[in-house]
């Protein structure tokens, strides 16, 4: 048997080998969910000019002092009212006051806003029945919007938020990573339809889409070397993953067209549980995943190796919700191997418990449905004991008893 | 002021009015992320008949239990192969082994297959040197794929494995959920375009989408009620959602219009902040959700009335993660009223900590920018002390420290 790589030490080496992924230009309104490929940062402050919140009187805090409920303090009120959206900023004198309206830009030299309900207009002059703060109801500029925000970083997705900053500030398109993927699925007996309803692929292209990835093609090719090689070199996407022939006996002829065309970085077997037979290699810059046809090791492959090295790229793949919940039972996995062990993870008596699935082992999709998360064992860990508390990624939600 | 609804009081009642959504029938290929409209349960076990997991020799465990390293026991080989995806069952006789490739069906009589490394042939006969377990190296009937497992439930989201499994299951299509909006902007000045850059109804859009609710139409109308009475009437979207035009004061276009339609239900006022202004109503058992033109005020209400109506539906809208936070400082809300607080979650030393961000009010998208989650503060909660610990919803990924 051939000596098993340490995924930790092939990430490493593969990405000193690949590139990014190219990058598109697309609308903003299509934008979400893409990975940003530039860092875009805002460029005003909103409001401009401070802003009044309530509808009331402009006027200078320190002019209101001595005002109290018996003690009014008058002050001269100008004509007028300021209403919001208006070009032009008015201007107050010491001892003045002048009437806003909610959203209204507050007079040059006013510092506060005293509501309409604490005052009192009488022949020409503003009875104020209260102090008032410096900038109480005023909204200071920036305080909505502000220059220097973070509106997307490089290899962040653009969320809801990024989304109407990017409106806001008037962009039309945005840079992104062309995040593409081509998916091959290798066998005689799928290409004669003998295979009973083959999925796999499926499940991983469906993971894709999940994590922002579009799948831009799904074939299908016998086991020949030379129609894999082929099939590869036409592709134009980012991400070529290739389902099958993966074997480290000897049904490898996905592994076999891959060195034949001899890529800059070639791993194949890694020391991961289900999963080992996978290969990762580097091809022109761009990265090529083969995986086992059973579901649960290629599900494993995609946590494990595809998330964490598109990650160390700098494209955020989203993670799953974790929660620490207790083993039901004991888990064990190889010494030296990464363990991607699912669990179902239930709630009982406020008490979060994970019930480990290793029942079937790689061809289970049964454990996927049972389960509704992973636990990741580390290559230096052994398992865990009944009871011990372990941390588990939820791909569902958590069951709300033992079922 | 008119008297402030209680969300929980609202949802309850406006429940009992409210339809689910019509179902339509898709394509299992493109149903990743729709909502089931029914109860998936698989149907057969995979394997079929029990399965050896290696290459070896098919045989009773009982006929090998004498067997040691220097005490091999001789079994009778039968001629052949068994190979996977042979069709007809073999048959063994007690002290009898036949040769099996991994994925071959176990002959019947036989219980348990011993690596070919464990075992030597010679003249016929097989020599076996060790004990094997009873079903060991053998995939049980139902390991992989079972009968009753739950593939998908009514109101839950498709998932990769739940895709994988419809396929498996010969599935063409399922029945989902016909989950679309339709979302209208009201307001004057964006007709006439001296708004500045509207955004919000873009960030409401990216919401839906978010949560795999299609937006089928983003229009405008001015403050015109008959007009947006009519473009509500035109729809056929199960969701509707109304921007701006909710005070409840002057400015409530979008409320008169609602009414004027003469809903079944409807609620103006929540005790929410912010996002008070919001309106729910319930047409011929649709929900129409009339939302402020405020970014934060909108965030709260999608997050606070829309999520949880749609969730006591039984529509299983995706939570966010969810983590506990220290708060770096005093965190109120008003008694009686449901805070919607904007935090920025950082870790330092190993903790996490929660940085309220309630400068700005409804209209802070910088807010939402700068922080990363929120807390929603229950109703007979006033707030949260410094240095307290707080539950709070991240839309965003964790900071790495005080930024």
């Amino acid at each position: 048997l051939r000596k098993l790589h340490r995924v930790s030490e092939v990430l490493q080496q593969a990405r000193s080998y690949a590139a990014l992924p190219p990058t598109v230009r697309v609308p903003v309104q299509e934008a979400l969910g893409r990975y940003s490929a530039e860092l875009v940062v805002s460029s005003f402050k909103l409001p401009p000019w401070p802003k009044s919140v309530v509808d009331g009187y402009a006027l200078r805090a320190e002019d209101a002092e001595a005002a109290g409920p018996s003690s009014p303090v008058a002050l001269k009120l100008k004509p007028g009212v300021v209403r919001p959206g208006s070009e032009q900023r008015e201007r107050l004198s010491p001892g003045e006051a002048l009437m806003v309206e909610t959203g209204a830009p507050l007079p040059e030299g006013a510092d506060a806003v005293l509501p309409v309900e604490d005052a009192e207009e009488r022949e020409g002059k503003l009875l104020v029945f209260r102090r008032v703060a410096r900038f109480e109801n005023v909204s200071l500029p920036g305080e909505e919007y502000d220059e220097g925000l973070v509106i997307a970083e490089k290899g962040s997705r653009v969320t809801p938020a990024a989304l109407g900053a990017l409106i806001l500030e008037g962009r039309r398109d945005i840079l992104v990573y062309d995040l593409r993927a081509r998916l091959l699925n290798v066998g005689d007996e799928i290409v004669r339809g003998t295979y009973f309803r083959p999925f796999t692929h499926y499940v991983i292209a469906a993971w894709l889409q999940h994590h922002g990835i579009r799948v831009e093609e799904i074939s299908v090719a016998g086991d020949d070397e030379e129609e894999v090689k082929r099939w590869i070199s036409r592709g134009e996407a980012y991400l070529t993953l290739l389902v099958g022939g993966t074997s480290m006996g000897g049904h490898d002829v996905t592994v076999k067209a891959l060195e034949s065309l001899h890529p800059e970085f070639l791993a194949h077997g890694f020391a991961v549980q289900p999963g080992k037979t996978a290969c990762l290699a580097i091809l022109k810059g761009r990265p090529i995943l083969a995986l086992s046809g059973l579901p649960v090791a290629a599900m494993s492959t995609l946590e494990i190796v595809l998330k964490p090295f598109l990650r160390e790229l700098g494209l955020r793949l989203p993670e799953y919700p974790r929660v620490r919940a207790r083993l039901t039972k004991r888990l064990t996995v190889k010494t030296g191997v990464v363990g991607f062990a699912r669990v179902r993870v239930y709630e009982e008596g406020g008490i979060l418990y994970a019930e480990p699935l290793m029942v079937g082992g790689s061809g289970s999709l049964a454990s996927l449905l049972r389960g509704n998360g992973f636990v990741i064992v580390p290559e230096d860990v052994e398992g865990f004991d009944e009871g011990e508390a372990v941390e588990v990624q939820l791909y569902g939600e958590v069951a709300k008893r033992h079922g």
